[in-house]
C-alpha cells in the first residue's frame, strides 16, 4: 500500500488507530479455545468488530511463533482475512528483525512478498546492510525501531553518541540509505517529551507509536507533538482493546473501545 | 547445556567449531528437492558428517521462515534430530530477536524451551528488560549481539557513546543485568583486531564468532585475541562449509571442509 493510500484511509475513516493482535491464549475468552484455530478465530472477531475505527492491525510475531506451526498459520490466515475482506487495511507485521545483508533479504521476502505485509518492524542495531534490503520493495515500508516504549530504553537509546543521543543518530543516519522514503520509526508514546525533537529530523515520515493505553502513553500528548500535515502518526493500542472482555462479548466490547479512541482522533484530527 | 558440558565437549572434540545451518533452497543440490524435506535431508546430511568435527549447530530461523510451514518443521525436525543423536551438541536458534518485557518472554520460552535450543541470539537496541526475560532459564544461553561482522557494525556499533563505542557499553551494561552468567556475545571475525578490546571487558565469556570464511576472518588472529582459559570461543562457519559442494557427494565434502578447520582448531588449543 502507498503511503498515500493509507493517509486516504486515515482521513476517511478519521482514525489513526492501529490495532495489536498480540493474541495470548492464556488471555483470550476461554470458550475459543474449542475452535479449531482458536487465534484465528478470536483475530477474525476482533478485526470484524473493529475495523471500521482502525486503520491498520499489527500482529507481533512473538506472540505466533510462541504457538509454534499452528501460530504461524495463524498469522497468515489473518493477514490474508485483511486483505481479502477489508483491502485499505495496513498491515504491520511487528517482527523486529534485522541481521546481515543476505540474511535480512530473507526475511524482508518473507514477510513483505511471501506473507505479504504493508509493512514489517526492524532493529537499527545491525545498521545500513541490515536494513536496506527491507527498503527494496516498492509500497512496503520498513517500520525502523528508534525510540521504543519500554524501560530499557534508556539503557542504550537516549545515550548520547558523538554529541547526539542514539535514537537520533538511527533517525539521522537511516534517512541516507537506498530508499528511505520507505521507512517509517517506532517512536514510543510513553515518552511524548522526545517527540518534538523527532519531528525536527524526520518531519514528513510516518511514526508508529505504541505504549497508548496499557503503557500509558497520552494520545493529546502524541499529537500535539507528533502529528504533521499528513497526520504522520499510527497510534497502536493491544492489550486496552483486545482484552477488555473476557466473557462472549469481547468483540463487541472491543469494537467500543476501538470507538472511543477512534473518537478521540477525530478531535485531534480536526485540529490539523 | 551447562557451560562446562560444552567446555567439556571442545576439549574432547579438540574443536570449537560452529556450522551455520543457514539452509537456502535455491543452493542445495537440487536432487535433494524431491524428498518430502528438503531442508532437513540437507541438514540431517551435513551433520551426520560434520558432528565428529563440530560442537555446536546454529540454523539461522531467516532462512527456515523463508520456507513458510515447511521451514519452521524443518527447524523443529532439526534441532530434535540434534538433540536425539548427538546430545552432546550445542544448539544456537540465530534468531536475534529482542522486544518489550512480556514479548521477549515469548520468544525466550519459543527457542529456549519449546524448541529445545540451548542458546538463542539476542539484539541488545531495547536495553535490559528485552534482554533479561531471556536469562531466566538455567543452563540456557543468550548471545547478545555486541559486534557484527557485517559493514553496518559501523554505523552505531563502533560509535562513541558517553567516550566508549556502543558495543562496549553494550558488553559492560549487559554484565549488571540479572542471570548475566547466561550471556554470550556475538564478535565477527572481521574484526578481530578488536577482540583484545573485548577480552578487557567480558575474559570469561564465551563469544560466538561468526565470519570466519565466507566472510573473510582469520582463525589464528581470532584464537590469538579471543582465547580465554576456557577457551571461550565458538566460530562459525556456514556457505564455506554446508555449501563446499552441491553434487551428490555435498556432505562428504562438507565433512573435508569441516575436519580442516577442526585440525586448525587443535593447533590452536594445543596452545592453550
Amino acid at each position: 500500500m502507498s503511503i498515500q493510500e493509507l493517509i486516504n484511509q486515515i482521513h476517511k475513516k478519521k482514525s489513526f488507530l492501529c490495532i495489536g493482535l498480540d493474541v495470548d491464549l492464556e488471555k483470550i475468552p476461554a470458550y475459543l479455545l474449542s475452535e479449531e484455530d482458536p487465534i484465528f478465530a478470536f483475530n477474525k472477531a476482533i478485526i470484524d468488530a473493529t475495523q471500521q475505527f482502525a486503520v491498520a492491525y499489527k500482529p507481533n510475531t512473538a506472540f505466533y511463533e510462541a504457538c509454534g506451526i499452528k501460530g504461524w498459520k495463524a498469522l497468515q490466515k489473518t493477514v490474508d482475512y485483511l486483505h481479502d475482506n477489508y483491502p485499505e487495511i495496513y498491515t504491520i507485521a511487528d517482527a523486529k528483525r534485522g541481521d546481515i545483508g543476505n540474511t535480512s533479504r530473507m526475511y524482508a521476502k518473507t514477510f513483505l512478498l511471501d506473507m505479504g505485509f504493508d509493512s514489517v518492524t526492524v532493529a537499527p542495531y545491525m545498521g545500513k546492510d541490515s536494513v536496506e534490503p527491507f527498503l527494496e520493495f516498492q509500497n512496503r515500508h520498513t517500520i525502523l525501531l528508534a525510540l521504543t516504549s519500554n524501560e530499557g530504553a534508556f539503557d542504550f537509546q537516549t545515550k548520547k553518541v558523538d554529541d547526539l543521543e542514539l535514537y537520533k543518530q538511527v533517525l539521522t543516519t537511516s534517512r541516507t540509505w537506498k530508499n528511505s522514503e520507505n521507512l517509517m520509526y517506532v517512536v514510543g508514546a510513553t515518552k511524548a517529551e522526545y517527540l518534538q525533537e523527532i519531528r525536527k529530523i524526520v518531519p514528513n515520515s510516518f511514526l508508529l507509536v505504541p505504549g497508548v493505553g496499557a503503557q500509558g502513553g497520552k494520545l493529546e500528548e502524541v499529537c500535539k507533538s507528533g502529528m504533521n500535515k499528513d497526520v504522520g502518526l499510527l497510534v497502536n493500542s493491544a492489550r486496552k482493546i483486545i482484552y477488555a472482555s473476557d466473557s462472549s462479548n469481547f468483540a463487541e466490547v472491543a469494537g467500543a473501545k476501538a470507538e472511543v479512541l477512534q473518537k478521540q482522533m477525530e478531535e485531534e484530527l480536526r485540529q490539523l
